[in-house]
């Protein structure tokens, strides 16, 4: 994906994506584009996408240059250029990055004077650390890795090769940032696990954070979003994990490959999420239990328990018109009690209710056992 | 709202204040005010208010040399001077931005030697920028904005004429900043979105993200809070938004004016929030979804499905003692089977139930209709 | 606990550790320790600890040269070194912090050449301050307190002695740091808090927020968290009080001394939380209202009353798999129908359903009464 500045104002061939990205091109190779635009505003030198077949509708008012779409699909007419695919979104994330570093002004390699770099650090000759970036003593930044401005980078810490710290971005000593990673504004890395024990007077007493924190390759840290170093063992996160902004990661979490935070996530101490996951926004996860990998948990839910089996769960319930929430609110505090109160009933009428209810739905077979097993 | 320094020492007179905020002044005009305090411990030389009649008792042990009180209230005696206004709240915030302004000591505009400004940026002259804050090529500082110590303003963005960015927060490349706006410190505006295909393994593949962050005029973005640009087209924040401390704003999200997001809040990629609502502390907003003009979300309260109409909104259950929550937790996890034994017993005791029912609540027409629409 | 550097790479003689921290030494005092490790993989120069007695059966595969044991604990075998002692997580915590004392590299105290200090600061001459740190005028900076990297002090604020300001942190004007405090990267204490009036159109005024922070000693304030400073009166955060990384407090709360706040959590505008409290990770404490001290809040719950009474409370409910919650989230926005059905069948059925429930119940006297309460 080498380019020159050049390419970047006359916008890239078709044929050049399709040679680098695949998929199969109809119509003129030689049609450039310069950037993505949505399918309905789209205008000549741009791209657009259409996820799915059944949107096709959209196509009508469309006038990029070039449109991805899904393998099959014939009914794209009066494009310069198309680009058939198995996956257009996928397609699209990739060329969106190829088109965004064409269009981003290249950043003039090297060290700003103003930035305080250690004697003893280890800085490749290709890494890029900006204005007020300071870099301690041992610490390492690979090839092509850049600190971006008022960043931190505590003693000892690693930054992989080709990974990004973006401004004022923290990795606190001793910390390992992989290869190709993202740390966005404002995110912690490593800072103190939140660990006391209580004296005899019930003050907190400070246990030493003297883990560190180990990020695999891939790895996306969002804006202004935490993650602690361990006590004693290491807080680890896998290769390919993406995190999304103020998310608070604790102390000895280990987070398997490839898997989702959404914003505003709260995962505590020790707790131990599979790989490809996802947690929604606002969710929170329980010290010490363990998620299963390709577990989906719904946003704001509360994992209090370890979840074993792969599958989608959810916890927060919907909202409702104040009015109606404040009388099932009322209700809800009494729900043991009315669930002792239909038993009540149920034995006053004796057998016959079950009987009735059977007969009332004669065709579903596990009616009655799931009424049993409700029953204490 | 022009003042000498000389003024701050001395404090203001009652009759400027009236003759610049309105009012109705009874007493001595010439009486001077340096700051607020709270009725109950208000001192000569400070100047409090009562923001309604009901709380009349909170004047007996006030010494303020000044009182702000409701339009009619005749009860405040003994007092130097003494302003009746229809709202003594909006009174209040009116003058105390302006003695605040003359207790603040007056800040060298101009920039600090340390500031990192490149030569192709655009500073108003009478724009203050702090220490080592970094501006980057073709940004643009508006008349009498302030840009504070540490703070980074991105390649291409704007911050209007008289905004302020405090301590360490981040305006990324390109994105616009209204007037009168503030950005507390740590906050992000701007970071990437959280934007992600999947590739055939499961792999996170990074969608650019080339949308921006518009903010209009008159906006506040709480410490530490993050909004995301967008991916295609922009995030955008209507005039007059108030943003507290630590909400994520995820990409493509629009807000109308003068809405309000409380501490905590999450609002998901695309969501539209309308003008003048009030979201409270800690909510969730998924994506992709409208919230009506003037709606209220309680705190804590999940919002999964478009509000189309305002009103007042609630979701989160209030906490109880643990046992009792515990009970009704276990019961909850069986509540549709609940609702199936009572629909049994009701079929079990034929028609007479709803009959019964009728009986006892006659002058409750909405009683059947409400139960009927409950039954499936 | 001084200690020169050199018995760093010695490490620590067990004797010494006794001399110091109490408790009953069995075995050899001459062995020396360097660092803690976990039971189950410490070898040789390390110390671990066993928390419970219930759990001697991690000390089989340990090689720690020194084990930390219950008092009374005779179990431990062919360790070099055996301390006993009442609390072994109390020791632990108390010997970590002094071993990481010994293996940090001593930094030079002085003031870095890049760090911007107001000359009319009064900072301790054995202070610290990092490279591209902001303190501005008045402020001070007490004996042995350490302002770390791209920190910023605003005007007139007071760092205590042997207080920590991490990377990034920011305490703004006036706000008071007691001593031994820790702000943690990304920290910011003393932002606007978020008050507004609204004017007659519905767009906010905002209301000057004149109050401060006061920090007591021993405070602990997370990563990227952020406390609010009071509108007329102070926020005001006790003695010993420890808050984890992302936690809001709003403007004019009182949090007691000892109280601990774990990630995530979000209190609203003049709360007072107690001495001792325990604020699980993801509440949410509502203004305006009082938590007893000593209470335990569960963690995600809502507080949205005062808790007058010390215990343990609960509000959030846990996750289920998403078909079954989905079908019991339908029934709850009925749950006040759902008694009222009940109720009805109880009166259809009359007098015998509580007499029938009794006899079921014969030995549970509450029964009755509960029920009773239960009924309007």
């Amino acid at each position: 994906m080498n380019s020159t500045p050049s390419q970047a104002g006359k916008g890239l061939p078709v044929a050049d994506i399709v040679a680098q990205l695949g998929g199969v091109l109809c119509g003129d190779g030689s049609v450039t584009v310069l950037r993505f635009a949505p399918l309905e505003r789209a205008q000549s030198g741009e791209v657009a996408f259409l996820a799915r077949a059944a949107q096709a509708r959209l196509l009508r008012d469309c006038r990029a240059s070039c449109v991805i779409v899904p393998e099959g699909f014939d009914e794209a007419q009066g494009f310069a250029a198309v680009i058939q695919t198995a996956d257009p979104y996928l397609y699209y994330a990739r060329l969106s990055q190829w088109l965004q570093q064409l269009q981003t002004p290249p950043s003039s390699r090297g060290r700003h004077a103003s930035a305080c770099v250690d004697a003893s650090a280890r800085v490749a000759d290709d890494a890029w650390i900006d204005a007020f970036a300071v870099i301690e003593a041992d610490a390492v930044v690979g090839p092509r890795a850049s600190i971006g401005a008022g960043c931190f980078v505590g003693r000892g810490a690693v930054v992989g090769a080709d990974s990004r710290m973006l401004a004022r971005s923290v990795l606190m000593h001793e910390c390992i940032l992989g290869q190709r990673c993202t740390l966005h504004p404002g995110a912690v890395v490593g800072a103190d696990g939140f660990g006391y024990a209580r004296d005899a007077q019930g003050a907190g007493v400070r246990i030493a954070q003297t883990g560190r924190v180990l990020i695999g390759d891939d790895v996306d840290i969002g804006a202004n979003t935490t993650v602690d170093r361990g006590a004693l063992d290491d807080t680890v996160i896998g290769d390919g994990v993406k995190i999304d902004n103020l998310v608070q990661v604790a102390h000895n979490v280990r987070i398997g490959p490839h898997t989702a935070l959404a914003g505003c996530v709260g995962i505590a101490g020790s707790a131990r999420i599979g790989a490809y996951c996802f947690i929604g926004g606002g969710a929170g996860i329980a010290g010490h239990l363990e998620i299963a990998d390709h577990t989906v948990i719904g946003g704001m839910s509360l994992v209090s328990r370890s979840v074993r089996q792969a599958g989608h769960y959810t916890g927060a319930f919907p909202l409702d018109q104040h009015q109606n929430w404040s009388a099932n609110a009322a209700a809800l505090r009494h729900l043991a009690q009315l669930r002792e109160r239909i038993r009540r009933l149920e034995s006053q009428l004796g057998p016959a209710a079950s009987r009735q209810a059977d007969a009332g739905k004669a065709g579903d077979p596990s009616a009655r056992s799931t009424t049993a097993h409700n029953q204490p």
